[in-house]
């Protein structure tokens, strides 16, 4: 066990060198960076969608996707016209900073203003993994269930914004929202909170305020 | 790197070697053993619940929780009357088969005759991590969106039955049963597939049937 201990103390050290390296080379290029996490089907490239509808053209925005196998988002976040890069982790449940690093050799960084990372759809191992960018942010989906943050403590400590998507189905599905909120409150007491849906658009506007705003 | 994936090698064929051992223990006690999958917030524990209902007290069933915080799930299952024990992965994204076997290692197997394990929320891991169980069963829900199989492949090929629960939810999401279908079909053309609700109650009938036949 001592040499299996040892090689993930070393994988860990490997990506926090080259996260610093990355959030270097963004900074160098003025690129403002998100890396989004979420569970399966929370609405990551939805939201990643929606946001574009917003941001685009006034900002040349790129987006990363990583994925353990198709190009279905990173064809989605092309087709609302942003640049976009398509990583396959090759069964990987996670992004790391050495695919990030492959990732930003695709793109143009110095005629960019944003780049969106999209993770690995999974609740756990991203948010062990420092990929480099500015910001991180949640999407929890109100299908989940109010127990998430209990359940998954890590990702909810680790995060500067929290979605909470699809609030249009709050009347079909047994959900506390204080429940959960109170959960939230325990492992990240300042976290910024929007609820929202990308179905109907509703709270859409405070998210796109705090993603212009970086 | 080359340690790193000897690591790995290692670490895969003690599981299969685990594995192998959990099957002859299960076999030995005449247990039947299923192995819940699912992304975060599918049913597991809702699925395991309804179960319950119609399972007990005709047969003694066991429940073995996999979460990498809480022990919500587990406690759910115990106050539907199951034998209930919980696995904490510590942070670990999967169960293996060396924690169901400290999990059976609690369990009285003789005066046991099912038992359901609930592995840790997460569509990727799980599915490498062969725990010994009789059968695999993949739960996807409808909000997760049609997409899923062909974005998580290994999990649907390697599974013997899908429930797709939730389904009350489908007047209201865009979710095209035809193409999710297809995705699933490309992957394991013979899996079972049952479509239900642990909401309304509807389609458990079927689920349960294919649960008792063992």
């Amino acid at each position: 066990m001592n040499v299996n201990v040892q090689v993930v103390e070393n994988i860990m050290s490997a990506n926090e060198r080259l996260a610093a390296e990355n959030r270097k080379t963004l900074d160098g290029a003025d690129v403002f960076s998100i890396n989004i996490m979420a569970s399966p089907g929370a609405g990551k490239t939805s939201l990643i969608e929606r946001s574009l509808e917003t941001l685009l053209p006034g900002k040349n925005v790129a987006v990363i996707d990583g994925d353990v196998a198709t190009s279905i988002d990173a064809d989605r976040a092309a087709a609302a016209g942003a640049q976009a890069v398509q990583i396959n982790t090759g069964g990987n449940c996670h992004l790391d900073a050495v695919m990030l690093q492959e990732g930003l050799a695709q793109l143009d960084l110095e005629n960019i203003d944003m780049l969106i990372v999209e993770n690995v759809g999974n609740l756990i191992c991203p948010s062990a993994f420092d990929l480099g960018t500015h910001k991180s942010v949640l999407i929890a989906s109100v299908p989940e269930g109010d127990d998430k943050p209990y359940k998954y403590p890590a990702m909810y400590r680790g995060v500067d914004a929290l979605v909470i998507n699809k609030i249009d189905l709050l009347p079909y599905i047994p959900f506390d929202m204080d429940y959960f909120k109170q959960g939230v409150k325990i492992l990240n007491p300042d976290l910024q909170i929007f609820p929202l849906s990308c179905q109907t658009g509703e709270g859409l506007p405070a998210w796109l305020k705090w993603l212009e705003m970086g």
